[in-house]
């Protein structure tokens, strides 16, 4: 009976420890949680001045920051984010009244735009590692980048309201088939040109390589209405368009 | 002992159920959490559509986001968003030779930016009720917004780096005294100028308005450093600064 009354004792404590564990009334002292704590909520503030270009030009994301990155983009919320892009996008894209004439574009950037390589940034860090040319280019040579479902929705929806699609990458001309190759497997199709970095673009910066080719499509006639890149060198500099998207991205930065 | 042995089994049951709850191995079904989650999902990404200036022209923020807003603006992120913007705003500042001429400028927007106004949205919604100008005008004649704590400290090191400090606001000629009063009760003093809205400046858009005095400072021999806002009408238009740094506000936008 005293065995009893003391087990008695012993779950009631452990009954009423629980609850107030469970219910926060306690709490447990833990470095680890409240440094997880500290942490996520600067990698929140950090993926923010990324997002808003206030970061400005930065190598690999903080190294505090590896676990957060990786729970956003596997998560909800990098989905939730890039959905919320393709609504913003399709909302302007409505406003505008498409001539029939075939010159009203969109140009879409590709990689982390319409695709996404989360499975070769899964297995390099999430951008917590230096960026290693030689792998990734054997991971775009399997040309099985999945479609940024988002994305694909807003491309649809895009091509049916009779927008001319442009597909302006950084990636060079002799990766111009394995791209298409992997634009159709991931279920893009029809769009008007794909443009690559030519031998003469080499050295140039992203920023000028892509303003370059948007005024000779502005020089061929063409309305460039939106723009929809991960970074912001997709969508600054000259012959911008009139509304320009920025996808989330907080594994690289590309000058 | 057999009410006991009942009594032992119910409060093992119970404590087996606490350190389940606890752990989330089991997961209380509860619409308002879920829902709860749910918003703050899509709060999130809404907020960041904003940042990026992806969501374009808004009027108010979703009634579903202004638990979120408040939470946002009077908890911590707010605090810890503005401060990375101040810390990558003087990083960038530390990086530009000040020629010693008084001819290196730096911009600041006033609302939201060097003064937060959150005394007065806190009694008007968090930006979820439509903006009202006679009741704000008053809360201005008040001159008692406190600063934006990471906005104070920036400004003084940027005074002590040597730049030269322009504050460019939308508020009104009519409001100088009061505007100049309530930045001198927060901390703030020996800017060079206070540009407020002449007359003539009435019913422009903030972005052209703000791009002419820009364009001012610019025919006058400013180097225009950094510019600092909250609205992306702050930053954006012509005589653009070389680096913007736009600081977080998810309660209005100003076109």
């Amino acid at each position: 009976m005293a065995a009893s009354q003391s087990l008695l004792s012993l779950l009631l404590l452990l009954s009423l420890l629980s609850v107030a564990i469970s219910q926060s009334l306690i709490r447990i002292p833990s470095d680890r949680k409240a440094s997880s704590v500290d942490d996520d909520l600067y990698c929140d503030s950090w993926r923010l001045s990324v997002e808003t270009n206030n970061a400005g030009s930065w190598i690999k994301i903080p190294s505090r920051c590896q676990r957060y990155v990786e729970q956003y983009t596997i998560g909800d919320r990098y989905l939730s984010d890039s959905e919320i892009v393709a609504f913003d996008s399709l909302t302007f894209a409505k406003t505008v009244k498409v001539a029939g004439d075939g010159k009203d574009a969109w140009i879409f950037d590709i990689d982390e735009t319409l695709l996404t390589n989360l499975p070769y940034y899964a297995l390099h860090g999430f951008g917590s590692e230096p960026f290693d040319e030689a792998a990734f280019d054997e991971w775009v040579e399997l040309a099985q980048a999945p479609a940024l479902s988002a994305s694909m929705n807003l491309y649809k929806e895009l091509k049916q309201m009779g927008f001319t699609i442009f597909l302006l990458t950084g990636r060079s001309e002799h990766q111009r088939n394995v791209t298409g190759k992997n634009l159709l497997f991931a279920g893009y199709n029809n769009w008007e040109r794909l443009i690559l970095r030519e031998p003469s673009d080499q050295g140039k910066s992203a920023t000028l390589y892509k303003s370059q080719k948007r005024l000779e499509l502005v020089n061929e006639g063409y309305r460039i209405h939106g723009n929809s890149g991960d970074q912001w060198s997709d969508l600054l500099g000259f012959a911008m368009s009139e509304r320009s998207f920025k996808l989330p991205n907080p594994m690289y930065y590309i000058q």
